[in-house]
């Protein structure tokens, strides 16, 4: 079974908006073992609705719409799909009623307009949405001899997911196919990913059964595993061989196998080993903390910091001597050093980090480049710095610098 | 002239992935006064992708197809776009020679399979991409008897853009008929939606020439306005005129009417003081500071600061007294201008930050609930502390306080 997403709203056709929903959608059906096959996005335009409508019925066995169900003259998705399936749209009168009351209730008048969003697609069932007026519809037809599921979803995302919840998982899990989809999410850190993937292709490509993805960000090459099987087991079954494989492959560069981000791990060990962290920030500039403080509940083990921007600030708040930097440059290996040190005794902290570096895209050198980064990570025993040349823009070289930081605090607890 | 953007690869039918290219691609074809009508995603596949190819001609003066241009078998775009056409494909004997040159410039060998890359639909232009292996093509031809444009371009966005801005771009400009898209963008701090959409409705809606799109995000509403003309000048005064009347309403809460972020105004609005900034942050955890440093030359104005998360951090970086702590709460507007006040001084700024707040899930009480936040700012004269209830999750809070602050800094500098 394939399904179309049709995403209806002449705003999601401008450069600054974007369909989201089907994300959402997506991951739903694909629990039911309902591939997503097409994704079109179209405006509020009543011929080029009607011509998506009926593409999608020839292609697709499940053909989902969203948005359009408004009351205002751009809302056209009712009659365009009524019109690519040559039915009628019946003005549903209990609708009609529950909206005057809500109006009633509100001491408003309903304007006229709004009795659109009572018209229903003929054969259709309604469906109530619990979080605003326009109900969604749910058709069992035929298109061309074969059947055809079509479902009328308001746009709105927290309307949309609540009725789907409510209305349409169920609906749909009684009539899909026994097949699932079974998902993992490998992740892991400061691989490049060249290399993850010439090490893991042979591997991946032996499980044919399995697709894999393989995604990567700044510091973060991410496979996403995704089988389909005729019980929920077999296809679990599948994407766990496959995952073993590739972490007896990646070894501990992976830190997460269940979706978990960097900075949740890094917060699991630190409670784990009962150990408090400080951080000190040049050039990430407060990145590597907000990180952290992302975590609900990280005020358990992070203390806070200094986000040591000048280098004033970088002797005010970590005591790095002046004559260090004057000496050794405020981007080097012995202020990166002395700032984790420092900064872990100064807040009283079990484990500091300290990261120095040039974002660009100006201040670069030939000496010290755009994209030189020092991070340095102590638990005051064992201490350890890296140099690295990250590639990338501004907003890129400090997002490595900030997986890199994370990334040493993990391997230090581990 | 309408466009459909056709992004290929199964990968963008996941719930983890979604095309982004259309976004940038929308942008640039709207300068040149070209509409996107219809957006599509599909996957590898090839009775899919023919399908998609021909749909998107039928109805479509320009058909830009992105990705599925590698070397592997999954890599499908050539042979459909040339199956829906019923063109040929011509190996492309140059391009073969260039990647043998590349391959053997790093000792390698080209693999066989790369050839595929060398495949040009009959009677396109080879579009050599500078960033990557897989050429782009341009073919203008007809379809049905209609003129149409064809291109094929490299999926990963740097590829894209780099190819598309230096192929792509000229290209359409000579052919694109003498209309123009002119678009604006004013962007408010701390206006309530509902509140922004009610005063500016009635003005946007006389210009029924100027599309008016409003988005919203944590403290931010912004109006992207877009009018069409036969010439920019025309276009463009439609778009002026209406902003004109949106700044006029809204006063100072616009702050910016040429696409800054807020964290740029402020920038802007320190230098031209010549005056130095330096926060101390609870809640947001460094999120603020990380805002301010991702604008290139931010230490021109930024200092740094503290993230004073424990309570001894406050006490130890931001001077704040225990007792004060204790009969106030962490949280409380003492703090937060104590907090603004003493950062100031410490690190000889001239304006100061204090944030502190209950980001949530978790530590809300009946007296100060999830949400609650006080924001300080002071230049030594004159301070202004707020209190906020915000709505939203624990990064929906963060985000909303750190809006606050740099609105607070950018008032305070007015």
């Amino acid at each position: 079974m394939i399904a179309e997403i049709i995403a209806v709203g002449s705003e999601m056709l401008t450069p600054s908006r974007q369909d989201t929903n089907s994300l959402f959608l997506t991951g739903r059906l694909n629990e039911l073992g309902i591939s997503v096959a097409f994704k079109t996005v179209v405006g509020d335009n009543r011929d080029h609705l009607t011509s998506v409508a009926r593409t999608a019925m020839t292609r697709a066995d499940i053909c989902i719409f969203m948005g359009g169900l408004g009351p205002t003259e751009d809302d056209l998705t009712r009659e365009s799909v009524a019109a690519a399936l040559d039915i009628g749209l019946n003005r549903d009168h209990e609708i009609i009623t529950s909206m005057y009351k809500r109006f009633a209730e509100r001491r408003l008048q309903m304007p006229e307009n709004n009795a659109r969003q009572a018209d229903v697609l003929q054969g259709a069932v309604v469906l109530t949405n619990s979080r605003g007026t326009a109900p969604g519809q749910w058709l069992e037809t035929e298109f061309d001899g074969r059947p055809r599921i079509v479902m009328l979803l308001p746009g709105p995302p927290h309307e949309l997911q609540a009725l789907w919840e409510k209305a349409c998982m169920p609906r749909l899990r009684a009539v899909a196919p026994a097949a699932a989809i079974a998902t993992r999410v490998l992740k892991t850190a400061m691989l490049p990913e060249s290399a993850a993937d010439a090490r893991t292709a042979p591997i991946y490509k032996k499980h044919s059964k399995v697709e894999t993805t393989v995604l990567a960000a700044q510091g973060q090459v991410e496979f996403h595993l995704r089988a389909t099987g005729t019980t929920h087991q077999e296809a679990q079954a599948a994407v766990d061989r496959l995952a073993g494989e590739l972490e007896d492959e990646l070894g501990d560069a992976v830190f997460s196998s269940a979706g978990e981000s960097l900075e949740e791990i890094v917060g699991y060990y630190l409670q784990m080993r009962n150990a408090k962290l400080a951080v000190a920030e040049s050039c990430t500039g407060g990145m590597i903390a907000e990180r952290i403080t992302s975590v609900a509940g990280s005020s358990r083990y992070f203390l806070g910091g200094a986000v040591v921007y000048s280098n004033d600030l970088k002797t005010l708040f970590a005591d790095i001597p002046p004559l260090m930097i004057e000496s050794h440059g405020a981007v080097s290996k012995e202020v990166a050093l002395a700032l984790a040190e420092n900064i872990r005794d100064i807040c009283n902290a079990d484990i500091g980090v300290g990261v120095t570096g040039v974002a660009g895209p100006g201040g670069g050198t030939e000496e010290k480049p755009v994209g030189l980064v020092y991070v340095a990570v102590t638990n005051g025993q064992k201490q350890e710095v890296v140099q690295r040349r990250f590639p990338g823009d501004r907003e890129r070289v400090r997002r490595w610098a900030s997986q890199q930081a994370l990334d040493l605090v993990r391997r230090m607890l581990m």
